[in-house]
């Protein structure tokens, strides 16, 4: 066994490397124990032929999400913006259509979107994002799928596709998968302490969460976070078992066991619920976070020459509306040089059920069809290929973010964030009293974003210097 | 490492227990690893200060639950009939009622719950068990929660709160958690391949699922069948991780690390998805596995002298709605000798959220005020009192089977059953393809329930010997 630390944080996103550059900050000793062989979690550098680094993680910052914003420009990261140059294209059925803004241009399904999104909006306007099992209706909102609330009133089947395109790579899951009132909580968590969140800057580039990306790529915060944290960080070290007792936390890994006077675990829910714990969590809190699933998502990307459909006017943005493409949404992903031209497209939620399983050279060739129908025929011969499945990946298992099947939000929501120091049956000084939670699913704002899990790294860090009887 | 045997069996319940015996009767050589220091899985036996016992956990049989009932003819395991002599008394509000049969006489819900349990039998029987996702309405029904299907047409709240406690107990989840495509699934594989699934199949005591009992419980059978397999059965062994290469499989536990040919692998699906898999399982099928969580349910039991309420013309049997009981239903638990008296009652889905995490002294006297309500004041004053909380059961964690969410079922069910042989990307021959998987909920006909058990385990056994090239 090591020697004991003040905090041993367990899993070395942002979020993990958050909380403990904090802690460091404000004089304490940390361990970071990183399952993979690499920090940044759900952030990942794809290294280009040429050096550059395109994201197949997260990477999209925008307004209000200043807390990851903050980090950044304290770590000298810049932000560049996503390119909205040009037209983009509407995919549906056997049709392409041009267009500006973020709402498609279906005539047909217009009424239909313009009645959801201001459903959405104004229901999503009453939740509290810290207790939405408050909102008078929470029940009601809870019992149905988001696909049944949308089919309500006046929507027809066009509006409920395109918000399940618009809403699918910000959740990587079907509207029938997700809660109503989860999805509400979600829309208004878009925001921040002082500008109330909104669907519109869920789903905008310009103005919206698309806005910005980050000049190095996204995983380079972490990175940096890493580098000053030098020896603190130990990769290949996945947490499988941790002991809570009453002198302190013992946390046993494939590289060793270490030990520390807490432990804040940074690791997505439904993972923190495989770790072997003893005493093992509250019932209630492993019920939870064994159904804070991720949603089914991949990110495909084609690398070409330049950029090409600027030249013809065209933003490189394609939304796809149903008709077996995998490709739901797609993004111009140049890097700021502005060039290799790159397009990025989210294979998500039904679109990975149905094309994941299937070889990488079908899937392969369906993406580039997807992307030739927004910017044409040159979109079939690109240079280079990449895809990331975060499904697959062993210690994400899905992406981008945890979602909220109907009864689960209200029943079991109150037991997220709780610190393993206050169940309810226990007193405050039990031995269970040493254990915080971080990650992107822990933060009532931007919950499932870079920024949510920053913000969550900062709480836990608070948690823990608080706990230890120092000032945060 | 220890020698190989043919077969490794990782879970000794009814299914595992059931594959090995088979195995071995077949001729073949296993070793059964089981997590616990017992076998039996869901099914317990709770001893009695007298020695008799009486079940805290799955215990009751009816017809076409052939396979179980035969196994347990095979072993010399008797059932007698579960008590249904005298009135059953209906719970709602402050009034308590009252009657015969299995439909609660609420004047003003009966004909919703008349309405429901129509479109419950009519539905149900138009899906076929082996795949439901054939249904032409099946993506429809999978995208809404069963609460909300039940809700449509002219069934009002009393309805779906009856249905709801009928169905409370079988599946241990509100029916705003589950897909009302599965659920009407679950229906349907209420019966056999002669005998078509039926609501009043799974709800009844008399003629149907509840009606019989086995003398000296439901974990007999289990260990029965480990004492014929004697030092073949290890204990106190989880695996924790599962190799799978061309020569074989290797399973490594706390207790040592064992090779066989094939591995079937019996335990409750998200708890397989836990296990560190090398290589990965595919990304779908740990995706639906990760989704199967277990209801969430305990049991409650109350020890008498003698069952003082069968003199009093009463069954012992409640239907509790609503009013924030903790008990959805109770059952005389009585064993075959007539005494001492039990009174057995579910703490489910909803009331288990509310109820579990007080204190045990808080919950325990609600439940016997419930049991009060049904039986009279003398309930309050049991001689002995237990409760098993299958949700905090580490290698079981919830109960009593997987409860499928809206969306999961016509994207991701495909998957369940699949040997690790026959992905659709990989050739039958490959590295993959030592691994079936058995349990209760790998089964088409009473999926969740002790015959579904020792189906899958049969048919488990039947493609290990099938593999290997012998007959089964």
């Amino acid at each position: 066994m090591s020697a004991g630390v003040d905090v041993i944080v367990v899993g070395a996103g942002l979020a993990g490397l958050t909380a403990a550059r904090r802690l460091v900050e404000a004089g304490r000793t940390v361990r970071v124990l990183e399952a993979r062989d690499r920090v940044g979690g759900r952030t990942l550098n794809h290294v280009l032929d040429d050096g550059q680094v395109v994201e197949a993680g997260g990477q999209f910052v925008g307004p209000t999400q200043d807390h990851v914003l903050g980090l950044a420009e304290e770590l000298g990261v810049q932000t560049f913006p996503a390119n909205t140059l040009g037209d983009t294209v509407y995919v549906h059925g056997s049709r392409s259509r041009r267009f500006r803004g973020d709402i498609p241009p279906d005539r047909l399904a217009l009424a239909d979107i313009a009645l959801a999104t201001t459903r959405l909006g104004r229901t999503s306007g009453e939740i509290d994002v810290a207790a939405p099992w408050e909102h008078p209706d929470a029940r009601r909102l809870d019992e149905q799928s988001l696909a049944t609330w949308l089919r309500r009133g006046a929507i027809g089947s066009g509006g409920v596709e395109l918000v399940e395109v618009l809403l699918g790579s910000a959740f990587g899951a079907a509207a029938s998968e997700t809660s109503a009132l989860s999805a509400l909580a979600y829309i208004a968590g878009a925001g921040d302490e002082i500008h109330r969140g909104s669907l519109d800057r869920m789903i905008s580039v310009a103005g919206g969460a698309q806005e910005s990306r980050f000049v190095g790529g996204s995983q380079l915060i972490s990175q940096l976070m890493a580098e000053e944290l030098g020896d603190d960080v130990t990769l290949g070290a996945p947490a499988r078992r941790i002991d809570h007792h009453a002198t302190g936390v013992t946390v046993t890994t494939d590289a060793g066991v270490f030990h520390g006077d807490q432990v804040i675990v940074a690791v997505p829910p439904h993972l923190a619920a495989e770790i072997e714990w003893s005493p093992q969590l509250p019932a209630h809190q492993d019920a939870l976070f064994r159904r804070m699933t991720f949603g089914t998502l991949m990110k495909c990307e084609a690398v070409y020459e330049r950029p090409f459909w600027r030249e013809d006017g065209l933003s490189g943005q394609g939304v796809f509306r149903g008709g077996g493409q995998p490709v739901c949404s797609m993004f111009d992903n140049t890097p700021p040089s502005g060039s290799p031209g790159i397009l990025m497209g989210f294979v998500g939620g039904a679109g990975w059920r149905t094309w994941a399983p299937r070889s990488a050279r079908q899937r392969g060739g369906a993406v580039l069809q997807s992307f030739a129908r927004v910017v044409g025929p040159a979109a079939l011969a690109p240079v280079g290929y990449f895809e990331k499945d975060w499904t697959a990946e062993r210690w994400t298992r899905g992406g981008p973010t945890a979602v909220l099947g109907p009864g689960v939000l209200t029943t079991l929501g109150r037991w997220r964030d709780r610190p393993l120091d206050s169940p309810p049956s226990t007193p405050h000084s039990s031995p269970h009293s040493r254990v915080h939670w971080a990650g992107a699913e822990h933060s009532d704002y931007w919950n499932g974003y870079m920024d949510g899990a920053v913000r969550s790294g900062q709480a836990a860090a608070r948690a823990a210097i608080a706990h230890s009887g120092g000032l945060s």
